[in-house]
Parts: C-alpha cells; sequence; structure tokens
C-alpha cells in the first residue's frame, strides 16, 4: 500500500465517520462506516486501532472547521460584544440548514453518556476552547463577571443548537435578545 | 396469561425502557430490554408492538412523575416569578444526582434524529407543556414579550440539562443570575 492510498483510506473514514455519526449518531456501526468509506475494516482497525479512536480522530478532524464557521479574525478590530455576537449570528446560519442536527460536540456526548470516552474527552477540549474565547470576550469587555458570563453564553449556544437541532425552535428572535440580557445584565456594552 | 401477569410484563418493561434508554441511549436493543424486564419478545410484541412505540410508552409512562418533579402546585400563592425559579430549582437538585444524565425528553430527541419517531413525538408534548407553563406564568407575570421569555426559559432549561449532563457545568451559581437577566429584561418581578 502506498502512502498516498493509506492517507486516502484515512480521510475517508474521517469523512465517513464525521458523516454518519451526525447523521445516525454514535452507535453507528463499523460496517456501515467501512462500507461508506470503501475501506476494509481490516484497514480501519490498521489506521486507527479501533472505533472508538476513529471516533474522536473524525471529531479531531472537524474542529478546526468548526472553530473557523464561528469564531471571528483574532484582532478585527470589533468589540468584545460584536465578536461574541458573531458567533452566534454564525450559529444561527448553521441552524437554519435543512441538515442541521445541532452541535456535534454536544450531541456526540449526549449519545455516548461516558465522560471518558476517547470522542468525549475531543468534544469537551472543543466546547471549552468556544468557552476559553467567550471568557476571554468577557474579560476584555469589562464584564462584572466574566466566568458566569462565559457559562451563560456557552449555555444558551448549547441550549439554542439541541432546540434548533430537535427542530423544537428556529432560533430566529431569541437569540439576539438573549444575548443583549446577559451582556447588559454583565455590564458588557 | 391473567391480566396481573399481562400489567406486571407490561410494567417491568415501561421501567426497563426507561431506565436503559435513559442510561445507554435510544439505540439499546430488544433483547437487552427484555432481559432486563424478564420479558420474553414474544410478550413484548404482543404488549408493545415494537421497539418504538415500547420507547414511547415509556417516554409517556414517566411524564406525569416528571412534571410533578418540576412543577409547583397550581395556584400555590407565589408570584409567577417565583413559580418559574421553582422549576429551575427542583432541575438544578435533580442535575446534582451523580446517576444525572440530563433531560430525557430533549436526549432522546437528539438520539433518535428522527422528528416523526412516535418517541420524539411523545418528547416534543413534553416540554412543549414545560414551555406552555412558562408562557402562562410569563403572561401573569406580566412579561413584555410572553412568548420570547418561555422560549428563552425553555432554552435554559434544556441548555442548562445538557450541560449538566455531560458534566460540562454544575449549574451551580449560573442559573439563577441568568433567570434574573431573562426575568428583568421582560419586566417580570
Amino acid at each position: 500500500m502506498t502512502t498516498d492510498v493509506k492517507s486516502s483510506s484515512r480521510e475517508r473514514l474521517l469523512e465517513a465517520a464525521a458523516t454518519l455519526t451526525y447523521r445516525e449518531g454514535a452507535g453507528i456501526g463499523v460496517d456501515a462506516l467501512c462500507k461508506a468509506a470503501g475501506v476494509s475494516k481490516r484497514s480501519m482497525y490498521e489506521l486507527f486501532g479501533n472505533k472508538d479512536e476513529l471516533l474522536a480522530a473524525s471529531l479531531e478532524y472537524g474542529a478546526s472547521a468548526f472553530v473557523a464557521r464561528l469564531l471571528p479574525e483574532p484582532d478585527d478590530g470589533r468589540s468584545p460584544r460584536e465578536r461574541i455576537l458573531h458567533v452566534f449570528e454564525r450559529g444561527e446560519l448553521q441552524a437554519a440548514k435543512p441538515e442541521f442536527l445541532g452541535c456535534r460536540y454536544l450531541a456526540v456526548q449526549i449519545e455516548l453518556k461516558d465522560r471518558n470516552h476517547p470522542g468525549s474527552r475531543v468534544a469537551q477540549r472543543v466546547k471549552n476552547d468556544l468557552t476559553d474565547f467567550f471568557r476571554a470576550e468577557a474579560e476584555r469587555g469589562g464584564a462584572s463577571d466574566p466566568d458566569l458570563l462565559a457559562r451563560q453564553l456557552i449555555l444558551v449556544f448549547d441550549g439554542g443548537s439541541a432546540r434548533a437541532g430537535i427542530g423544537a425552535d428556529t432560533l430566529a428572535g431569541l437569540v439576539v435578545p438573549t444575548l443583549t440580557a446577559l451582556l447588559d445584565a454583565a455590564g458588557v456594552r
């Protein structure tokens, strides 16, 4: 097997795991993943060791795109308040897509029900990074309690994406007034 | 089979489905459910038709306990604001239990990824009833936009229970200031 074939098998497995886990859930079987990727089970085990590690690698694989879709550019000249709102505007755009099923990093943790699963650990890190972004902007914006505001913002992010993902809310007209109330209460203008 | 045996098989299946689905996820197999209930697969199919209907019935079965655990007594003399806070205080108590894995009615919808599944339909109704409670209290409390406040409150409920369920937050010191900001912004004193 040449290096190119190896890397493309790897990529196809990561793509298939990302797509199918999101659409069908973390319980998707190895057979279905390998079939969708067009890769033998033997190759999958050689490349990733087991399905848990494949799932974790696929979550890691999607993490930089997740961050790039949501976060503003560093030092874009906008205020902390605007930079926080940017994340939620981007989230609302994602949530409006017909294929949206909520934040994959929340869903996978709810589905795995095991905080020590390699996939849960990746998901925790990705979401902690988002919370850290909120905390840094809250501090820069002079929030009375930046830790509290960061926890509130990630709660709204997760609650909103979960509710949009199950079709219980469109988020339209909901997120901006909610953030306004929280940012105002924290003194972030 | 006597009526008593039938009703106890039914009850044991409902209990097993409620417990195992919450702990392991909606993907739990029929074999595991029947084994845990000590009921034959044939009896399960006779009683419920299929696993989807068993899951829906088990969610229905737990609904009145869910409501009783969270909602205040009707006409308890407290203000709408206090009655809304009551729900979240109760939610926080639930979330502090070691076996807490989030709101089962949110989790099952995230896991099923199918809004027309009989289980999703039951879960939607249970959570819509909770949203209706919030809206009625928001109206009674003179909220500037009772619909918006109800959507905000169920968003905080779902976001909080999801984050506590995955161990990302304890909710301590988070929910009350969040509700305070939202209730104040809505003019509910």
